[in-house]
């Protein structure tokens, strides 16, 4: 099969490629066009996903399809931006139908439950890796990045967080486990829902904003160092969901919370006055602590007495959400 | 060596990750910011390159980040489109500071040249591979689409074709040659230059254009397809240069050109009234053939009759230039 049928079989159906609002020119010229409204701002953000690094080597094809597109659409939540497009560079060993029908229809899933079309790709015969560059637009100055947090912000997370890593005994099937809770982790791991609206309303509310998935601790490090202020975490605050309680020790759930990465939930720095209005439509939006001036993050318990963190966020080679 | 400073290290250095006019916000949030006047549209285009596929595993590092780079911006060009800026995901099988350094360079190198600023990208341990995405930005409407040739019209080629592909021996290392002319042809396919500026020159003249990739044929293909006409070229009237001609048979040097591919010159239809305009700017532009109803891609002897076309171009897995 030639590489454009290929592309055009399963990659330029109607589903996938129709999508956010701004796409002038799709699929199959030198390059997409898109169009914004005057006066906004194009998001961009590139994630890799390499199979033996960042996903086992014979993931579900669909899965791994609606999990990339999450993991990368999350960028944009993470700075209130509204998608619009991305492309797709597939590698693969082979050009298997089955493989691709199955995986191109996890990937249009996601891409219409995110309101996101694709536009442009390249597919090239090789180790199977994927890259996504995903794209957003955001009104002019509204764009929520790292670097505004202030002394006397509360920290917040947009729910509960360490599902992801807890899934992974799972997904590598180290641990077998049918029941519901163990279904409801798989799913928050194949299936992260990015955070969009959350992050449009943060717009001109959250002084910082990202996505967590490096793990909590490392994320807010990036805040706190482009801040220039200290995040201080209440670690009895860090919500955990009751699959995850139910599942594991208190001690391990915790430990996935803070350290664990993939939860793909914003985590963000807010005004104390802003914040009724956010959990009103929000209510799984849970303060976890606040902003300080100095440097670093730091993890207290209830008393308010520092504590030593467990080890730090997965530091794989290359990171999915830098 | 952490993945965070890994990448600052060698990619966010001021020399490439400043550039193209638009970049508001660039590498080391959860997503790049880019800013275009109101009413212009943004060109995308993404590219893999992988080792063993696209180019040799032991290939230099300076020229490959030099040539992924120019294959890439080359699909600006071929749009109309003036560059902005790029992201880049590089899977690497370990982290070597010598070659990423070298990588590095070259690949500011190209962007330096080309006016283009390095806005985000990815760092994962794996098999060696790139993924550029490129954004350019073009006035809405002006944009150079492969759809709109018309019978009547010119097609022309933006300069000598063939020598990308006449290098190839020379750059898998199956023929030694330090003269000039092979000189010449290498530096033709590790650094080939996008033709931007003719490219923005052709908005509201050309009627179609592209650049060619995958070889002269098969890119004259798309362009018959996409606009719903037959496209006539001109065997003896295809530009050579003079090294590929010194190197190599007469025929041998008019099958790399017409089916070789990795030129990364324009391919564009032109009203006749337009081309005294853009030769007296660039005399290196050639008419190889001209546009009639009908479809497809004919060949034509010196008489008016037709050839059988050579092998058609590289159809590799997965295309550069789609």
């Amino acid at each position: 099969m030639g590489e454009f049928e290929l592309i055009r079989r399963f990659f330029a159906s109607a589903a996938c490629a129709t999508g956010g609002e701004g796409i002038a020119l799709g699929i199959g010229d030198d390059c997409a066009l898109l169009q914004l409204p005057p006066f906004d701002q194009l998001a961009v953000s590139t994630d890799s996903l390499v199979a033996g690094v960042h996903f086992p080597l014979d993931a579900d094809p669909y899965l791994l399809g609606q999990r990339a597109l999450a993991v990368s659409v999350s960028d944009l939540a993470a700075m209130g931006a509204a998608p619009v497009a991305f492309t797709l560079a597939l590698t693969l060993p082979e050009a298997r139908a089955d493989w691709l029908e199955a995986f191109a229809n996890g990937l249009c899933a996601m891409a219409r439950g995110c309101g996101i079309g694709l536009v442009g790709g390249d597919t090239t015969r090789g180790p199977l890796s994927l890259t996504l560059t995903v794209f957003g637009r955001v009104p002019a100055g509204q764009a929520l990045t790292r670097a505004g947090a202030r002394p006397g912000d509360l920290l917040c997370v947009g729910g509960s967080l360490g599902d992801g890593a807890g899934a992974l005994p799972l997904v590598l099937g180290e641990r077998q486990d049918n029941s519901a809770q163990a279904q409801y982790l798989l799913q928050r791991y194949w299936a992260p829902q990015p955070q969009l609206d959350l992050g449009q309303a943060l717009r001109g509310l959250a002084t910082a904003a990202l996505d967590i998935s490096d793990g909590l601790l490392a994320d807010c490090g990036h805040i706190a160092r482009a801040s220039k202020v200290a995040l201080l975490v209440d670690a009895a605050r860090v919500p955990l969901s009751a699959a995850l309680e139910g599942l594991f020790s208190r001690e391990f759930a915790l430990n996935c919370a803070l350290a664990g990465g993939d939860d793909y939930r914003l985590a963000f720095t807010l005004p104390a006055d802003a914040l009724a209005s956010i959990q009103a439509d929000w209510p799984e939006v849970a303060v976890i602590g606040r902003v300080e001036a100095g440097q670093g993050v730091h993890l207290l318990d209830a008393s308010g007495a520092e504590l030593q963190p467990p080890a730090l966020g997965y530091q794989h080679f290359g990171s999915q959400g830098d």
